[in-house]
């Protein structure tokens, strides 16, 4: 990039410059002066790194028997801690999106789904991190775990609001020790656990906003009703296609296969068991947003299902991201003893029964369970449909207030 | 999920309980028969795995003197070369997205996000294979290298096809020892490089979309235009604010500043400028595209944009994993002895200036130093620039072929 | 580098600038003769990629409906294959070590500890390499899976291999669809798998190494009578302590918690319990190996205990990246369908209990079991117990033998 | 687990029940105490987090424009701190163990293993810690780059103190705007890091250890002396082969290549060119280091020199790490703008030659330059040379006070 044209080297940035300027002074002579205060923030001030880097404290030096892994068990928890912080900042963020109704403004989509990533890519990272934890072996734990217990004040209280943000209900919510999990925390804390149990978490969100996906209106699209027509001929077509094969073993258990296959339909088909499955907590979304998730996956080419389907798969990670992270909790090397007091276990409960109890957009993992051949899915004509290609337009009052974020 | 509701146990799932009863003969008295080979494709079969896993035939053993290692060597390019085969795959079929046209329908546009994305995630993988090949130390390699040599012939057909096919200019591909990369193969594989740098690469393709860019018409919401008047309205109403101020060292430094912004400026809507650049290779794309480019980068939550703003991150991020890749070959443990039979570098000059010589992308990444202020970037109106909340719609010609690929 | 001191650039590797010589002709006015082929090995041909890269044969297309997918799911597969090859060729050589009784030079210990983490860090590899997978969804899936079914013929081979020669025992393979595992698999390949059952696999080597452990013998440091002494005395000093508590309900709990503490380790030695726990395929080990695995986890600082501590940790992860695998498995957003046609899974009940059945060195993951306070480990003098200092020293005729490898 | 042997289930875990009895108390009545504090330590108290989660102050809020992703950056930069702390916790210790002669007992070799291995573990964590960070686009960190500037006191102690007790030297570091390192801190921070270039670092450290490595003595095995013989004689042998070759141009290639590996080698065993490299920077450690490094490389598998292999493969790994941070850092999305406010970052310096100059284990990187043919290397006989197989003992004095950590 040298010589020719001088336009274009790297430090012609906006504003670079005046930053270049002010740290290179040309003529700096009052030696012993501290240059680095002169006129801007310092890092360490603005990072309030004397608390960050001067909070920990070591139990077994405390009771006069310092053990060195300590430190990593503390600092490992801290980091934990700080980045739950920052996943909650992403959730309150993205909740309020939609709480506001910002989220009708579908330019306000590409927020969400950037920060819902986020998250994905902050768990992500949790789960790398037990990496380093895993340069303690159980020996190396045995020898402080002494000095934390009992664990029972081992909580995190960042981790359970963020739990009870997404959608984790109480009522699932495996016991710990027969003890409701909100009684391991003091009065502010329990306030504020019980607080964030009563706000609209992330999983009912997203459910008010699958329930406004365009194409359900009955006297529109009506993809509901298409869909349900289709299937059934489909199942009849097929039908007829084995009835006039010849009878053999496989005729037969094509002909059970179908009839399994028009029993799943027919259930998806009726509301009264959504709403069976809906109390046994086996189903977590209402029926409408069903309808939704399943419009969007199957409509995820579409122009505009494109960032919806984006932000169901980001959902997606979320779950199976904190499943793999208690997972890998389960197979961590510091076995029974960590888990213990490991803050993310609720008791170990939790563990034993990883795959179903904790995952909150269950409904969207399930929505693979419906697939149907391509050809079976209700066509679109672009030149009727226009709702596919049309994004909804903010109105104007709503848009002079999009810069307050 | 046990008693209740019979319907929604995952065994239910379409057609899959066909496979389960024929995988399950209540009675199976042919004893000794084959049964794997019953009525379906056998996996060895399949993936013809008896050329995959009997091609490992060591160099080392050949000439009497096995080394052990020489078996990871081979596995690990043959895995390489196994994921080029899938890239030049996806490539191909984007390529082909964009030559037929169909990318206008944006219903496309996820496929092709997510073909790009899947190339993404291939070469991450090929960067943490890496891993793999350090378990191997410059001794072990010591021990059969001399088996390999002379390299010359050590390049792969495969990466080289795909440099091209992506976008690495046949003139800034450094000679290695003096000879034109293409020599170092055989007629018919020497024929498919020549012909794949005639097609059009990626890098032009997308260029034709950047340059279609809604928003650009001179007759319409005239993007660059009205991008030109706030810039120098902008840094006029800078250039008061700052002389309204008291004479002082820092006045002088913001003064110089502004200057150094505006020939920034001045060069961005030079398009002379930009035709130098070209030339030189230090840009690659035109100067329509690049005003596209700028156009999604700036409106890029507008839900229009959303998808082709990811396009443009997936480009960069192919960029900078080949870069990343090249960036690990270099620190290899295996030092120079394996850079020279490695065959994704093509000689060692392409590790000197890992940087700019083989970005492809690069002006994607340049986007970067033209950011300015939120409110310098011109205003739209949703309610009169609908185009950005409209997708184009495909005429029913080309519908109609959708399902073919 | 330049200047200075001209024998140290690079390029003065041995042997090296004859490569380079070679691959430079001055002058090669022989135009038209391939000159890649001049004097040296051919990269493809060495990796024999006319078989590799031309072995993606789409059943989709076959059958006349290209699924642009499939091509992935292909060259997933066969990829995995690729690295299950190298796996088999890390394991037999280890394995080759440990039968030739080579392991007792304690030279060889470098080689089994970097062969064993290499086969950890290729299933890492495996691990990451959904990542890729996970670019498929379930939708795409559906769309080619219907040509591979059914899928009772999709069972790696090698994989199986793999499980039999670590050490998966045949009695505690689920059945799959009430069919032996073997009868998934043609003649040859059937006697493969026989006879790697008939093979002394992983774990019973190491438990034939574990036996001779240094350190166990009655007539040297006893390690295990003195460790029984040590853990009796400690526990009644305990006990002491505690009766000398004023009596209350922690007291109680103390006693209690004592209590079982002492059925604990009167269970460990126990033979008869261990003999039981074997039958029923809790313990894998036999009473001599468990006792030198614990007398390594105790010792793992001492000079001789170091390299062996670390092939218990490496035969670990193993464990832990194979279940890691399943559970990842398990959780692919291509649930139960893709399980089906899988070729690690033996049917889905590996998945429901993937943490016991298929555990091979649990034994070792439940030494953390028996940690015991450091100062009741019986002591050990340096000056008397040479033997942790002293590795053990190769007899000359099998010294000379040692390069064969 | 269920029935059968009641001894052996998770829970008797030694003191676990004891912990597991306080946290589940048959009957608490006391409804409306405090239970989590009962007894024992709170987690939030233990880990500080009133102060860990509390230090996240927006600079962009303070002056009225709250910017959402301002947030990130801080949590990402604190997470970073915490985990410098931890490396600098591990690393002195590491260095306490080499200062106080403690490593003479090889004993503790598994412990300095661990401990650089750990710190190898953080810093790939702080690489991974990068995808983070890439959520933010340049337009986001745009937004809120201004409330920092100017960034001249944008340094980390910590990392500059870890450079210093690692061993980057002083002349090698850039400096940054004209001004030394060290000024752009106050007078406490200043001090430390004057005195932490003052303390011996790592690398002297292990410069110390590496000059000690047994089989050095010239009074006794001699290895340089042998390797000196051996390595011209193999020379000669291979001039003898050359010269009775027929002429042709490849003799003559053959021929200057063996004239340069004698050049080569030549220079290895001339104690002047290594101390003109020394004073150049381009070597690091001492003439006798050097020797013993070059022995232990090639003797790796022998017992006595596993793990110190292992500890220079370690030391490499560190290196290799923080250049592929820095290398990440100069990659980043956020170019020049976040290079300029990055701690990490010496300036802009550091990454225009990322390869060389901060490289603090060079001279290990270098042994592969020095390898030769396997039968090259003085044969051992290990009736002879014992002090292969016998690790050193520690005295006794020492021995009682090695549990002080």
């Amino acid at each position: 990039m040298s010589g020719g044209c001088p336009y274009f080297e790297e430090r012609h940035l906006l504003f670079k410059n005046k930053l270049h300027l002010k740290e290179e002074p040309a003529d700096d002579s009052q030696e012993g002066i501290n240059k680095a205060s002169k006129g801007g923030i310092i890092y360490g001030n603005y990072l309030q790194l004397d608390k960050i880097v001067t909070s920990q404290v070591l139990q077994s030096e405390l009771k006069g028997n310092k053990i060195h892994d300590e430190h990593l068990f503390i600092v490992t928890h801290q980091a934990y801690e700080l980045w739950f912080k920052q996943i909650l900042w992403e959730l309150d963020s993205v909740r309020e999106i939609f709480i506001s109704g910002h989220v009708r403004d579908e330019r306000n989509m590409l927020k969400v789904n950037t920060r819902i990533h986020r998250i994905v890519m902050i768990f992500r990272l949790l789960v790398d991190q037990f990496a380093v934890l895993e340069t303690m072996t159980a020996l190396d734990f045995y020898d402080f775990r002494e000095y934390l217990a009992p664990a029972s004040g081992f909580q995190s209280l960042q981790f359970r609001l963020l739990e009870n943000k997404i959608g984790v209900p109480d009522n699932l919510r495996v016991p710990y020790n027969r003890r409701h999990y909100r009684d391991n925390f003091k009065g502010h804390e329990s306030e504020m656990l019980l607080s964030s149990e009563k706000e609209p978490c992330l999983l009912k969100l997203v459910e008010k906003w699958l329930e406004r996906t365009p194409g359900l209106e009955e006297d529109g699209f009506n993809f509901w009703k298409k869909l349900e027509v289709n299937i059934f001929e489909g199942l009849s077509f097929e039908k007829n296609k084995i009835e006039r094969m010849q009878d053999s073993e496989e005729k037969e258990e094509m002909m059970e296969e179908l009839k399994k296959q028009r029993e799943l339909f027919t259930s998806l088909f009726d509301v009264k068991i959504h709403e069976h499955l809906l109390s046994k907590g086996e189903r977590r979304i209402s029926y409408k947003a069903l309808k939704g998730a399943l419009m969007i996956y199957f409509y995820r080419e579409e122009p505009r299902f494109q960032v919806p389907f984006q932000l169901l798969s980001n959902l997606m990670d979320i779950d199976t991201l904190m499943t793999k992270w208690r997972c890998k909790l389960f197979w961590l090397p510091l076995p029974a003893l960590y888990r213990q007091v490991c803050p993310v276990a609720t008791g170990r409960h939790i563990l034993l029964h990883p795959r179903d109890r904790y995952k909150v957009f269950v409904d969207l993992f399930n929505l693979a369970t419906f697939l149907i051949p391509r050809h079976w899915m209700p066509k679109l004509d672009p030149h009727e449909h226009t709702f596919l290609f049309t994004a909804e337009c903010c109105d104007s009052s709503y848009c002079s207030s999009e810069d307050s974020d």
